[in-house]
């Protein structure tokens, strides 16, 4: 069974099955994995305690003292490193101190926890009054998902239940308060716990979760958080604009948007529900046409951390939230095992290295929130009150960094899948890989040389087994060899499947070729008309002012078209990087200036200073 | 005496002074002043009645009743409107339906008002604890300014003190509480009070009130509302970010800060404060260099409906709030005022044509409150929750139309002035000026044509005097014939002067060339990269859907360079107008299509649609 997120059920429609076990040994992912297991997951308790979120759960439990913090879901951020903590625990499960700590943690939420299940510490702490009484803001259906979800991870990662039951106390309140003719019929501002009751289905088996996650996707957008909501913000932000349903373009706050849309998927997926399914697709299809940056970030505005409109895409005051990258990632790995297209795994891909992996600063110590594709160089960032284009070590809204440590602890399990025919590697990472009734081992240098060698550990002794590896869209040449000289081909729109008797010991090598290359905008996109973009293979690369040469201003930089390129890989730059060179020019100069690109993922590591993804062609 | 706003006192080192009289008696102003005049000022109190602002009055009356409405400055919308009103009977004093409207409101601010001077009915009806606790965004102090604002502009305009009386009591109030040693060392989050002050200095003569004045000024930017303030907007949106003497940059909230630098522009005028000055000149310049709209809109963010940093100056999410060009105007005409320089009467033109104008609809009763550069084809405006790209008869928020009455029915009074040598015309309009002792006519159909017609009604009899006509930046070819068959020319940079003995009945006449242009942006600005926009005197001019040929996507439309050029008037459309015509293409198919540009402050008057004033090159 597999130990990340996602354990279909039997009667799950999907296409594809999530990997039974899965590790990443080494390469690209095994480096940002290392600093989430050394760094960000052991330094997270000492943040939570000085941002007060533990003080908070010591005096729910004690039923006294008073509440820290500026909002009602800070709960939800210890939720979120108990599952990153749990996720970890599955690849280092003999980490006694990491053990301890998340049995520490349990330990104080089952205590925090009222008699009747409830567990909230602002409501419980600050505004016993409130409880369910303000849907819209109060985020206590969401903090209830966080728990659940970490409880599933717990759960499955260490077949233990101390924290599942404390979740199961939670839901069995939830079900009993929420429902048509029950004490409450509405829905929570900001979505979450519906993929988390999913989830919760998933690892007890309890249909009612299911019934219930039912029941909050379709009551939204019908007006039940009017009374509350702040119009300012406007419905969408809520996301109570519209029946879900009925919906043609995601829209309002990004994060809660998709979150919403992976229970969308989650729904689809378990009931073969065929309407929700389409509305996925449909509502996938226009993100990815109107509303997806290049970096995959989503987002575009600062202002109710909103989608905005179809081709606002700001490069400067991009939001592109890190939170809605690993929800987008969420999302679109649900839509590849729904559907099998690979074209959700090639979404992953471009967000995994580029929108999201630019959230955590290499040393795993340091942040971003938000995540633009520009910051000038008379940046006057002083004025902005947060949410700053600059690293920094936590947030007082500290939803992202516990986000970014439990989606690289789960990593591995969004890397490949199976079916009946056999294995599916969706992304390619030097790790082991077990599913489809096989098993597989991956050594690559991806993403920095485009060669796989895929080695077949086990694989059904008597009958033709399918291994199959996607074609990333970026990739316009490959060559691929398996046993016996076989070359196979691409046999499904960005797949490469080979049907065949294998043995163990079996070697299919997949060559793609990685070169750099210049992108243009789509001519819609009016922000960043005129200018161009660095690419190679799946990573996004940009200029950073501290690589250039000095003595010009960096506003002036241009890379005309024509432009030569050139890559090299720099072992000792920032933790070991594919730059490329350009031969550019500085506006009202005539000699060519070079530029320096590096991978975008990295940038804001170095001294502060101005940078760039579009690149001005003059 | 002038009856407009600025009567500068007899110490202020001010270059020039206002007119003495002035009045648009025909041409393109005094049809939107018709429209101000008939429509929109005579129903101004049916709208405040609607939205609750004299039922909070009534209800601090009587001493009960609820508070209506969601905003603590709902009073300064009743002051602004008597300001208009105030500044309307100084045109039309016979008015007496008008004149019954303005002592019916001055009657119920009166009894509104507490025995100690204080009126604010939200604190006063809502919140009576939290009489000055809230600085930061309570707006009691901005309020104050408004209803000393209204009270002057009373005052000058029918000389009659009931209103006076009302702010005078008030700012005696502020005065005692307020002020280093008093009650409370502090400001308002929203400037706005100093200003006032300092008209009210001026109107009465009593120095106490510039001092109060400085001091606000100079207390700001010293963390004073950081107990309050809140972290998500930053410290600049309550302009508390730096000492104002110290500021190298304009920043925060837009509004605020431009009434703040009206005020700082008042107290150099009047206190020869050098200091100051450069700090306004300072911060002008760094504003029109890389934070203003090419329709002099101010303000790139819906967040915190604030400036932005420098070149961010999206077309599409531009704020460019209609009292930001009101408040650049104001602040733009004291800088003109003080310096001389032609400049800042360039800067209020463009404001006025376009940024300012496009706030209200041609029929007097439809609103923008924000002004954006652009709205696409793909607009889902529906998920915006109040500011949309859609006119709007009133607003939840209504800061906007009763500064847009109070502005045109003053608009007479920033277009010439005087000093000792004669007189100024900074503006053209059909009307008559007096200032520099002596009268002018001016007669012009401005801005479809370029011919402006003065004649002297006045002047010294026995003495040289001149006349200065300003030569607009937009400009570059013109010429001038004066009496006895002169020939005058440029003289001072934007200033044509002519000195001579004049007697009544001369003519001086100047014909500016007017034609189309194309302008290309600020290479700095990255979001209209690649684009052109449309020019044609002081009027930016803007693509709507309803406009262009059927059957074309309007995204595609482009304006290659050296496209051919047509401008014809049409006096049936948009209530008269010239419209540009151009020889554009749409992108992927060959035939020339043609585009039809109307001027941008008459955009959104017809069927809702795509707008664009960048035009892409390709």
């Amino acid at each position: 069974m597999p130990t990340g997120p996602i354990r279909l059920t039997d009667r799950a429609s999907s296409a594809l099955r999530p990997a039974t076990a899965a590790s990443i040994t080494g390469g690209f992912w095994a480096e940002r994995r290392r600093a989430n297991a050394e760094v960000s997951i052991p330094q997270g308790p000492a943040r939570l305690e000085s941002a007060g979120n533990l003080a908070n759960l010591r005096a729910a439990a004690a039923g006294e003292g008073a509440f820290t913090g500026d909002f009602p879901f800070q709960d939800s951020d210890v939720h979120k490193w108990l599952e990153a903590a749990s996720w970890q625990l599955a690849d280092t499960p003999d980490d006694a101190e990491l053990a301890a700590k998340v049995a520490e943690l349990t330990g104080l939420l089952a205590a925090a926890q009222e008699s009747d299940g409830y567990l909230q510490t602002y409501y419980q702490v600050a505004h016993p009054e409130k409880r369910w009484q303000e849907l819209g803001w109060g985020h206590e259906l969401y903090c209830a998902g966080h728990l659940i979800q970490a409880a599933v991870a717990h759960h499955r990662a260490t077949d233990r239940r101390e924290l599942l039951d404390v979740a199961e106390r939670f839901a069995v309140l939830v079900d009993s308060v929420f429902g048509p003719g029950k004490e409450i019929d509405g829905v929570c501002g900001h979505p979450e716990i519906e993929t988390a009751l999913v989830e919760l289905y998933r690892e007890t088996g309890e249909r009612r979760w299911l019934d219930l996650a039912g029941y909050f996707v379709d009551r939204r957008g019908h007006g039940l958080l009017d009374a509350e909501v702040n119009a300012h913000l406007g419905k969408a932000y809520w996301q109570d604009h519209t029946p879900v349903r009925e919906a043609t373009s995601v829209a309002g706050h990004a994060v809660r948007q998709l979150y919403l849309l992976a229970a969308v998927t989650d729904l689809a997926a378990e009931t073969g529900d065929g309407e929700l399914r389409a509305v996925a697709e449909r509502l996938w299809d226009a993100m990815v046409a109107s509303k997806t940056y290049l970096t995959g970030g989503l987002g575009a505005r600062h202002e109710g951390e909103a989608f905005g409109e179809p081709y606002e895409l700001p490069p400067d005051r991009a939001y592109a939230e890190t939170c809605a990258s690993i929800a987008a990632i969420q999302w679109s790995w649900r839509m590849a095992l729904l559907t099998g297209d690979a074209k959700y795994s090639d979404l992953v891909e471009r967000t995994l290295y580029n929108g999201f992996l630019a959230g955590v600063g290499l040393d795993g110590d340091s942040w971003l929130y938000v995540n633009p594709l520009q910051v000038r160089e008379a940046y006057e960032g002083g004025y902005e009150p947060d949410k700053t284009a600059r690293r920094t070590p936590w947030f007082r809204c500290a939803c992202c960094p516990p986000n970014v440590m439990r989606l690289l602890a789960s990593l591995p399990h969004y890397l490949a899948s199976g079916d009946a025919e056999g294995l599916q590697l969706h992304q390619y990472a030097t790790g082991v890989y077990e599913a489809g009734g096989g098993r597989v081992r991956v050594e690559t240098a991806y993403p920095w040389q485009g060669r796989i060698t895929v080695t077949v550990e086990e694989a059904p002794e008597d009958a033709d087994w399918t291994l199959s590896l996607r074609i990333p869209s970026w990739c316009t040449d490959f060559t691929a060899s398996a046993p016996d000289g076989e070359a196979p081909a691409e046999t499904h729109p960005g797949w490469l499947r080979l049907r065949r008797r294998w043995s163990p010991g079996d070697t299919l090598t997949l060559d793609l070729e990685v070169e750099t290359r210049l992108t243009r905008p789509d001519p819609y996109v009016d922000a960043v008309r005129g200018c161009v973009a660095i690419e190679r293979g799946p990573l996004v690369h940009c200029l950073e002012a501290v690589d250039q040469a000095p003595g010009l201003r960096f506003e002036d930089l241009t890379l005309p078209d024509g432009a030569r390129l050139a890559a090299h890989h720099d072992p000792g730059l920032l933790g070991g990087v594919t730059v490329v060179t350009a031969d550019g020019r500085s506006r009202g100069a005539e000699d060519v200036v070079p530029l320096t690109a590096v991978p975008y993922y990295a940038w804001a590591n170095r001294r502060p200073g101005a940078m760039r993804v579009w690149i001005p062609r003059e």
